[in-house]
């Protein structure tokens, strides 16, 4: 070390430091290791009877190219802020989104490495085509599009429907790996029989031995058929008021692993009992409610988002959650997704319990 | 070496070495490696029309106490010169029997290291309980009893019970891993609700979060129920023949792995429709099959085997083998169970294609 | 939909949508989904003759409480319009730093959800203790100090030492899952004996039996020496020029699994024998390269960027790359550390070859 | 049921079953589930200094034709009532024998399901190539020539070597699932430079990248090479007496899986400090040790078994053991192989502790 360099000031030290591309940590250490986590999305309710109207006229504002792709995407207010590849989310890393599909309608295939669920909030027989099978879609079903896979959808019925999308765009797009690729306009060939793996999965925990051969990070299941998640849920409902934090609640999981039906997202099912008003408690993940059945309330950081069937709430990362069946006659049921799967993986996934929120 | 040892006649030399317990392996070569498995079970059938009645009759003979274990074995007339421990087997490594429970009559808790699974061939709700949870058998079910699982069995309904028994005993006990306890004669108490576990997963794919602490190389779910099996079968077969080798076929799977129900023995259903005749393989693999509906028959090792309902009837390892659904008009249903998994994880599965047989 | 709606001009219906915290997606989908991912990050070279005067000017600017944390972050040109959280970046989700501890310098324990990797650059002899373990660090050591868990440093000897950090900071902070903890400033109490884990687990392949309890994601082994990197290098160079697009190549692996070292970041060590030209090729993972030895350079998007023996570079997520040993008689050896398995464990890795670049 | 079946005497029953192929089971079921296992291996010892001489002696016996195979099998005297293809065992599902290749010899190249290892016993750098590669075997490596891997050996060396070999044979065997190839006399072709496994994945836990294809049940590692097993085990007792029951021991492992090196057996080195006497214990599964180096005693079953440097002995499984090192100033080292993962794999793993045999 010279002399000249001792002589420097500490100011002019750190106003050359950017010409190395350098930075100092010890200046910048309390915003990249904080105590807890810093969370920007807020916990927020998306009223069905207020964004159905809007989708309706989306109908007539969207040109016949455009109808392909009439989703009005669930803005979170606190990530207004991020740059447009990850402005669209619905929590952190979960983006989610209403689509109209018209009768008549027809979205060609194309594929993506985002990963997208359905959850069906209106009307029936529209279908979806993944990877050669086709499903048609009714209330309550779920189903996977998952990364890379094919797909492409219509209404052939003299209704309109409506879906819940749930994609991993944020995340993707943060991890700078997405890929695009479009095939058409030209449904897809069909090679399997219709709702095939609905057929041959949904009941029974029985797995062609082929299975053994699946090497995909997601579940082949293509429709998880609300008729079968709804007899589960009453079947169980009879004999327990099930988790203190969530009622009764199950996992879609991927027939050939047990695990969550994609490696970025994971999909549950929960019933709350007549009443019921659950513990709170808060972890890592975030989530997408969306309400199947019934009402209530839910508290959110302290924050009361009260919900009315069909409509879709955000649950941000590590806030503190309670849910409220605000009937005492009638079962309110709840879908949601979230991004456990990832935070698990990585070893980040953290929980824990917490007092009821005054 | 001294000369006195060079001098010793070849005789002499192998006289002297079970002095010091060797023995030579170029003299045995061809007893402990041989190109092709020698397999000592033989291709048999047991016929439900002859051996129920001795079965009814054991209800006479045997006094009482001795009830709570009214089975006959099925005796694989291949394997009779084996030692007690191993010789009541159906094939190499498989225990099969068919146990009565006549109305009034029950079993008190026990547990043992070897498995157990039971496949309902007559009557009506009579019960097992495992490890706390009680299911109502009909026919056509699938119960597991697992390795060092708690289980009991009564029958309080007014109709005998019969059941096909599968275990692992001859395996068990070869691997001299055998263990038994005793827990008197009280039926064990239930501690979760009848049938919980086929209610609670039967349908739809959805596992209970809990699943991530389970940690048996067993599956939880007590009944499989044939409601569930029998729709997924119906289900598959308006779609496709299936396989092959097998038809329509399903491996009975653990919902929180997608692997088999348990480490020792997997469980398959597949039904074959109408006229069909399957393609001949083979695979070091032994089973135990039972015809659940239908009438056809199997050529297996050159050597024909007519079954008809509720019939059983042994599968060798590294016998070739062909199935006929003998009806041009009904589907033929085929329950087994076999040591695969024991092979899969030892690295010692292996299957071939062949020929049908002449 | 009353007159009124659809009366509305196209211009109002999209100025009224905020107002419901929803945005069209067909405005938006090429925001969204790319034909390829766009990444921000650019290659960048950190030259270790103009960081290192700079960071021991840092030992007389910083005083000496900040001292513990005398790190010169590596900040990627391309990402510095990101957010602080996620700013100090090498590449999109790595973050790098070089840090500087003076003789009787010490840190006091502490841990945080960021996962760390030392790479050692200069001196001998300073200790990470990390979990009770301490470890005596030398140039080329591997060091992990995981997620969560308790580490401190000090530099007992009397020459300053300088390693390469290198952590996950804007990955987690990206998941919104990052957690500190301060432990006050003394040393952590030795529970082990000093480095015993690679005392124990760096030759032969054998691991203790109690493995089987070890239930983190993370490698147990505190330092992987590099004594035994070289000669693993050594050994394997004289036998084979290894793969064609990084030469002789390993993975430093987790004894337990034979994965990754840990689940957000792994690392490398390359060796490129005199005069060796990699193929080039691309992968959607990004890596922070450190020149161990030897000189050359690499073409990176199109890009030279020409290395001496312990500079730094950025090599961003799906740039076409190939490297180049730049002498025709002595080896040159790449450290590098990349968040591969985080794209793999979330089914995004992808890999493809290219044409050398002009 | 008739009146004459009602009639008939339980003598009359019993005699009339075995033309069913059936058998009562209540008659059977304390030879079927016992309380405990029934081992028949007992302890045993094998002590080199007479086993040697016959060994050799077996040079000028046996012809040149069938020296490939010139093994001494060590014989459990408790096992010599079982039939031919398991007889040759030394516990219950564990073969070993003392094998010795004059120089000049050769054997040709071969495959069999059963798998082996070796433990190098005395000389100095014949060869085993296994799937193209050749190492060259010191006293103490262990080898592996796994399941269906064609192998070959010779002695280009001026001294005889003898080897402990380890097989699964009475397992393999009992499950028929033994396949064996022969390829003639001619040494397989060498694809791999020689002792590449050891070379590259003995030291550093560093892996190649191309770990992710290996899709075998076994270790890739050819030899274990003692250096590398001494090193380990002489840095470790510096720091520790290492478990109570069984010293400072460490399992030999997949380097792509941390688990056993194959499906069937696992093999262990354990030091036993100056004097060490180990608590008692017991498991399910059978062991074969060889004394590397030192001297003591085991007390096995109650039995007092003294060993000597390159003495063989058996512990069955469910024996209560515990080992005693002889000298105040020596480590003691064993070598063993176990039949462990079998049980494991299988459900069938148990251990207890006990106290020490009077």
């Amino acid at each position: 070390m010279t002399d000249t360099r001792r002589r420097r000031s500490a100011e002019d030290y750190y106003a050359g430091l950017p010409e190395f591309d350098v930075a100092p940590l010890w200046k910048d250490l309390g915003n990249l290791l904080t105590r807890e986590p810093k969370v920007k999305a807020v916990p927020h309710l998306w009223r069905y009877e207020e964004i159905r109207p809007q989708l309706m006229e989306a109908g007539e504002v969207v040109t016949a190219e455009e109808a392909e792709r009439r989703v009005l995407m669930l803005m979170n207010p606190g990530l207004q802020d991020r740059p447009a590849p990850t402005r669209a989310a619905a929590t952190n890393m979960l983006y989610a989104g209403l689509q109209l599909v018209l009768p008549g309608e027809i979205a060609g295939p194309h594929r993506h490495t985002p990963a997208a669920l359905r959850f069906i909030v209106e009307g029936s027989s529209a279908y979806t085509t993944v990877q050669g099978e086709r499903t048609l879609m009714e209330f309550g079903d779920m189903v996977l599009t998952p990364n890379w896979a094919i797909h492409d959808h219509g209404n052939e019925s003299d209704e309109p429907m409506i879906w819940l999308d749930g994609l991993d765009i944020p995340l993707v797009n943060s991890l700078e790996a997405t890929f695009f690729e479009d095939f058409g306009d030209d449904p897809q060939e069909l090679t399997k029989p219709i709702d095939a793996s609905a057929r041959t999965l949904a009941a029974g925990r029985l797995n062609p031995p082929e299975q053994r051969e699946w090497n995909k990070l997601y579940s082949p299941v293509v429709n998880y058929p609300w008729k079968q998640t709804e007899q589960t849920l009453k079947n169980t409902a009879q004999d327990t008021k099930g988790t203190p934090t969530d009622g009764v609640i199950f996992e879609y999981t991927n027939p050939y692993t047990g695990g969550p039906v994609m490696p970025t997202m994971s999909c549950y099912i929960q019933l709350l009992a007549p009443g019921m008003h659950t513990e709170a408690h808060r972890h890592t993940s975030s989530a997408v409610y969306h309400v199947a059945r019934g009402s209530g309330y839910s508290i959110i950081g302290g924050q009361k988002i009260e919900w009315e069937e069909k409509d879709t709430f955000a649950l941000p990362g590590w806030a503190v959650h309670e849910h409220v069946n605000g009937s005492s006659s009638d079962e309110a049921i709840l879908f949601s997704f979230t991004d456990e799967p990832v935070l698990r993986a990585l070893g980040l996934y953290r929980e824990a319990g917490r007092e009821r929120q005054g």
